[in-house]
């Protein structure tokens, strides 16, 4: 029943580099607070962001065959997002898979799942999303499917898409959207910074936002 | 039906400093082994520690509105304290809001709930401990209390306590009892430190507080 | 009831290091995928890892009492794996207790529980694994036993078997098995190494491990 | 440091009666959505109802001395509400100590920890309302404390507040509060019948309360 | 950016009829074990099985309003499926929205977040699954969707798919495959019946599987 | 490396009755409170007690091939426990299986993973205590053990051992102390028969267990 899909569309470097640059909250935000995946996904790594395009696995639990699989459909700047088939923590990946999908331009994993040698890939600079760590070992015996649409931690993930990755969590960017999302990113980095010297210099989100009449329409009582 | 206390009492500074000094394990143990939250509370942060007074906050789940509100309550050295009406975890404060407390001297959050822009609020030192990390944006349409007693995290705050937080967790101390707790406290420090020379030097547990009586007459058997 | 047994067989130290040395997802492959601890349980520490010999702790929940029992057993390289006899997140141990053990030998614990001073704790170099970190303090009032078999985050632990702990988890070597474990880890670490290289080479698991006309069989189709 | 407050005020018998028959949603509706304990307070027994006086319970982990005394203070109609001072899952109360509790007038306990003999306990008609259900039996070797305030499963608790318990979890109505708070029920219980009438027939929501205006305005699109 | 589709397919009645009766463990088999929702979805009644088309409603945490729209756009034998925006176990639906829903023709809903009144809803005999009970009430400030794809409990659901739910959990059979999905059912349903008879003469499935072959060359020793 | 050990000791059937009517609190008291599992473990049927000989699996995670080899070991008055090598909450087993393992005289299930077809198996009368309950079907891919020993939701289990469950949970007794607990249960229950009487008259445990002096002792104080 499993199927590799081959040739995938992905979304211009350019564009998945700045939706990377912009950062989790900022993308979520500019995308009408969709796509993020649930607060369970932590990355092994601190304070590292990275944006790539999705090459998805949908694996049985405790069964990593299809990330050998996987491998071969990479590309530069991609990102594995793996999903398994029913709640599983066991160590799908190590340093040996992560060391082939880095020859393939791959540096990071999203998985709903557990890894493993979490030292090693952070020495190997390849960054990694999981809901767990565990040395538990899987098999190789049922096949899943490469590139097919999945669920990652309650996001749903299309082949191709733009994931984004940070300290804050993961959010996925649908690829046809991926530009406007863009766009719309730049839109509110720039009024941050306007918002950012304000609220430095003592200005309160209050006056900033005009906040007091609504808040007052709303009862809220000074005593 | 939300009612914002404008002027709270707070601890004396010097109390505070001392209570922060002396570490949430200590001044836990100091005040009888009360006020303190659940482990579910973790720091963005390592290796550090601060105490301050508490400006209280009740939200309503995934509506951040309150913490602008909160803000122009701030003064040097308190500390926010979040709890929702419901449990939630999405991300209530980022990089902007830090800016906003920073410039009105507060250093740190204590949230039972999500927080977003981990990276930046470290590189910024402020200080989160909180129950999740997540990018998942607020809203601002329902009204909720600044400096009302709360439970967060399973403790009791009152508006004015001094919150302790280190890498351990988070404790209140209540204001009325910080004066105590912080004697209390330095007492303890000062026999630890004759103790950890004791241990240090290879003396046993059991001689230092002769536990071997006691532990014979509940029955332990060496074999 | 509370039961200490006191001279307990260790493993050599020269397999206890080699252990260690190969890491726990390659010592918990070499010894069939058995042995491995929840994934619940984390280390306090980053990038670290160690062996030892295993003196075991059954305690009651939120009584630490058996601890300073156990350090009087510990012997230069042990570590403490301490199980309470009921779920409990409680600050069991911190940096006095590790100051007693440390003068003794041990430089680790393993704890399906809470520990405390955890900044004090990895300043000391005194390495932890546990399920909880708090500063709720335990009690001594309930006997329970040292060096007897105890069930710990999943994994059946006897007296003298090794602990091989790193940022994995933690996997518990029979005594009984350490020498054969130790030449079937050397064995994966050699073949790891070939692996390794012909990944980073290019190479792909697929053809490396022949698993294509395997995956035909089972149905896998390309797209 | 145990301490044990022998008389304490509760709510007129008939006031709680009617909190009780209003039922733990339009109760904690009633008194603007405060008072509600965790999802995680579960019944052990099915489409059942109580309303009481608390006698509290602050109660070492693991340790339930506290209930024998507590029981000594109970009256006709009391609920006795227990928190430990860590979270703990084991069997704190049966069968036993329910026929004593019975044989003062006590019909239900809420407790955030274990209980066991469910089914006797539901023979017998003694309501439990719990975070936990365990045969792990406890020790009597710490005091706590009886009817001081409590955080239960994250509501403060006075001792004599109303506690609302059915199916839906627990509510606690602060004494002072009861009166108001009932005659507030029992305005929602005569609105609902005419809303129930009124949806019963076929009548929406949107028209019943007029929200489509508002709706349009915040910009909701029919396709 | 909030959207109600109006108009949505829906399978034919016969078919979500046989789903039904075939129930979840075989209807899942049936499409390749695909479409089930998380087990952390649960009924609040027991011994009871439906199917019926998905109304889908995607809302903010802690806000019911879209409720009131997507029960206008109930017809007959459809079942509500809601997903908020990030995680909640408030309590979004009661006995009077139920009675609305009834009023179109629904008698079920699917939630992956809170609801009350469950004594009254098995009461009315309407089913519910859901992820929590709680009475925690929720606000109508901000507009989501209805009728537009969601993922609920790890599942992705369209309007118009057919929901299957019964004690084991709830199932996502699309529409376009809900004919075949049906057919693959009755099959699976004819040859259980031949089995179960031969398992109940003491038949073992060793043998009626013919597993020993398979299992005696992956290895399986009898001692 | 699957390994069948076929012809185990099993305790008195008499002697397994007795445990079964004493109950799992009774009988995990009367053990020295050892041998519990964790309380994740629940029965999908309610009001229902029953001891057994354990039949123990190791299975990998979603593969319950071993389930087969195990039913052709049972016999009459068995018990099967199951332990998944890694945490799973898929669903091993259903009606079918139960229908195989009822015609060799089995009639209850103990397994740390998820089950199915929870309705009928109520029907059939076959008991089931369980951490999940899951349609997600499950593969024949991988072997397992079949009575060897297993850490079963944080016990460990010998096959052979006495299985003891109710609604309480599970307990196991290890087979070599079978006869020895069954007699200290009994004790146990004649002792209760006379506190009940007394504590249904209205006496108070403060007395029966003259708790007073040592409570005074430990500093309790009444105000």
């Amino acid at each position: 029943m499993g199927v590799v899909v081959q040739n995938i569309e992905r979304a211009e470097p350019g564009i998945v580099r700045r939706l990377g640059e912009a950062g989790v909250a900022t993308v979520h935000e500019a995308q009408g607070r969709t796509g993020l995946m649930s607060s369970k996904m932590r990355p092994i790594q601190q304070d590292f962001g990275i944006a790539g395009s999705a090459v998805t696995i949908s694996a049985p639990p405790g069964d990593n065959w299809m990330i050998h699989v996987a491998i071969e459909q990479l590309r530069e700047g991609d990102i594995m997002v793996l999903a398994p088939t029913a709640p599983c923590d066991m160590g799908y990946f190590g340093d040996l898979l992560a060391t082939s999908a880095m020859a393939r331009g791959c540096r990071a994993l999203v998985i709903d799942a557990g890894i493993r040698d979490t030292r090693e890939l952070r020495r190997m600079g390849f960054a990694v999303w999981s809901t767990a760590i565990s040395a538990q070992g899987t098999v190789k015996a049922t096949v899943g499917s490469v590139n097919v649409p999945i669920v990652c931690a309650g996001a749903a993930v299309h082949p191709g898409d733009v994931i984004v990755a940070d300290d804050d969590g993961v959010c996925v960017v649908p690829r046809a959207r991926a530009e406007q999302v863009t766009a719309a990113a730049q839109k509110r980095l720039d009024a941050e910074e306007e918002k950012r010297r304000r609220f430095a210099s003592g200005e309160l989100g209050l006056d900033i936002y005009d906040f007091r009449p609504a808040l007052a329409k709303k009862g809220l009582k000074y005593e």
